[in-house]
């Protein structure tokens, strides 16, 4: 009998100091991060074990479960926009949940599930930041969550890991339950298909086309279609053709068949490019009607941004580039996606540096369909 | 007393077979025409003589009293858009008065005040056509004043000529009394910037700028200012700066001047580009507000249409061009220019080849300020 109570204690006590432990890990101080980085710009991923900052009084300390693989994500590894900042631990697209929440929170608690996107901060006041939109933040203080600095001039480091401190207005809601795997990419690519597509009010009978059918295509295909227009898919790949249609899409054009382009002149109202690579910019504005919308989201490498023949424009065929989305319309995309079953086809990765590394270099070479995601339960 | 008898039946006669001539100077035939031609892309005028069309049932006959001289004659006469017609009579600013009208007219009348801007005929049922924006024909028939093909394919041959045949509804209304010779610029160098200013809503308080104060950037400043907007004017000359700010700008930007650029990022909800040459676009998208518009009228030669980065467009910073306005805008431009008193600067030239062939090379070396107008009436 005092053997099975002090075994009853011993387990009560494990589980308080367990409790104790994964409430508060941080115990005030600093929190102890592992995960993967890139040192140089090389771009090559390797363990990587780091120190964040105190959860304040405003944050909360998520656990990392699922973190997606964004192609900016490869970008910035090399280098490619400029001005990266190393060592990176990339990753954006992060899907986990809450272990420690600062005195002043009150949007989580210790338990919830949490996504963060791009951006962990931003000055708050300006007008854009007011309005919800923090990526366009006037005073130019918008802190990604990655390869970007902090208010203390810190590098910020990302989703390659297993845990995070965010302030919770950066924090988005998750509800219980969730698929957080397939929900980690829509944290950049959902926000990023999601926004340009209610900016141009794409509505019932709207023709429409997206521009490259990857990461984010996919998911542009699948809003559009849920938002009533009739959508059609430009690719390189044939491969993708009966992805295109059984996501809804009204007609596939392989970008490589002359033949498929042809009567698409003065055809859509809004075309969304995803493509992350230099082409042919006039040969898409070409098929926008009058007042047509021509919306880039692909980021190519800095030396393969395309250019655009203003000649092209006349008509009121509008040019311009939207990035990701604020943090209101964020946690609207989430609630969107998660009520009309909308997610990225993903493959899951092991938390293992030679994983990633393969799966950049897939990537790199067109090789993988739409989003690799890594399970962050699997990091040793 | 019969020698006065038959003078004065000799003046009545003469004066009623004048009047005859005058009204119906087509007797149900083609009309004679004099005026200016290029007979080739040397884009030199001579004197030239020709026949019109009839005046059909729906069309008006205009003597043309005034013609402006838009920098679009020379690029086309000069065939620096390709595909030209020669021998081309240029002119689309026409302002005059009717001298004949078709048995189906009901908005003219003999005698009353008439323009002519750069369309004379569209298909008339398509939906562009229907909300008045024939410049935007949906079936591609948007008949211009000249350098064009009418329905029969025959060339059209415009305003550096004593009259012109238009069918009613390209006819703009213009009251009687009013300064002719101002008003014909308005035809198309009013129309072309009143338009883009009205889809952009500018209006009080509004922060924009205009790039390139010539012909047509005079016109879009006063505007720009009558609608309450705050307005700064960038140009290559020091010479404009006065004018600029006479006719209501608050800032003058020399843009040789690096050190007048500055602090000018951020700024603007709508540029108005004019620039009839290529530029450094990126230059000026920069100063651009997050969802402001750069909106391209200048219309240069075809290989010197500047393309534009995308990568400058972040931000949805938009940018497009606009062609001319459709009929009842052109109407609206007319009314709203007259009421406010708004016009343009000009310089009046005699009807003469020579004369016109100067104000050609003004225009091309940038010796005219605003705008050449040719006064008809002086024609031999």
């Amino acid at each position: 009998m005092k053997k099975i109570f002090y075994l009853l204690f011993a387990l009560l006590l494990t589980s308080f100091v367990n409790a104790q432990a994964q409430h508060h890990p941080s115990h005030g101080g600093a929190i102890h991060s592992k995960g993967f980085a890139t040192m140089d710009k090389s771009g090559v991923l390797t363990a990587y074990e780091f120190e964040r900052k105190t959860v304040g009084d405003n944050d909360v300390l998520i656990e990392i479960l699922y973190s997606g693989i964004c192609h900016s994500d490869i970008h910035q590894s090399r280098d490619e926009w400029g001005g990266s900042i190393f060592p990176m631990v990339p990753g954006h697209e992060i899907a986990g949940r809450v272990i420690e929440v600062g005195k002043n929170v009150t949007k989580f608690k210790v338990g919830d599930l949490a996504g963060v996107g791009c951006m962990v901060n931003s000055c708050g006041v300006c007008d854009r930041c007011k309005a919800g939109e923090e990526q366009y933040c006037e005073n130019n203080k918008t802190v990604y969550t990655y390869n970007s600095r902090d208010f203390e001039g810190d590098p910020t480091l990302g989703g390659y890991s297993n845990n995070i401190v965010v302030t919770e207005k950066f924090a988005l809601k998750i509800p219980q339950g969730a698929d957080l795997a397939r929900i980690a990419p829509l944290l950049c690519a959902g926000a990023t298909t999601y926004s340009p597509l209610r900016f141009t009010h794409v509505g019932q009978g709207d023709k429409i086309a997206v521009a490259g059918f990857g990461g984010l295509g996919h998911l542009a295909v699948q809003y559009a279609v849920s938002f009533g227009a009739e959508v059609t898919v430009f690719d390189i790949s044939e491969d993708k053709r009966t992805d295109a249609i059984r996501m809804g899409a009204t007609k596939y054009v392989n970008v490589n068949n002359p033949e498929e382009w042809k009567g698409l002149e003065n055809s859509f109202r809004v075309i969304l490019s995803t493509i992350p690579a230099k082409f042919n910019v006039e040969q898409y504005v070409r098929m926008l009607k009058v007042d047509g919308e021509m919306v880039l989201i692909g980021m190519p490498a800095a030396d393969q941004i395309p250019s655009v023949h203003t000649g092209a424009l006349a008509g009121r065929r509008k040019i311009y580039g939207t990035l990701i989305a604020g943090i209101p319309e964020t946690q609207e995309m989430l609630d969107y996606s998660i009520a009309h079953n909308i997610y990225p086809e993903i493959e899951l990765l092991d938390a293992d540096a030679d994983a990633i590394n393969r799966a950049y270099q897939n990537v790199i070479d067109g090789k993988v369909k739409f989003r690799y995601v890594i399970d962050m339960n699997t990091l040793k």
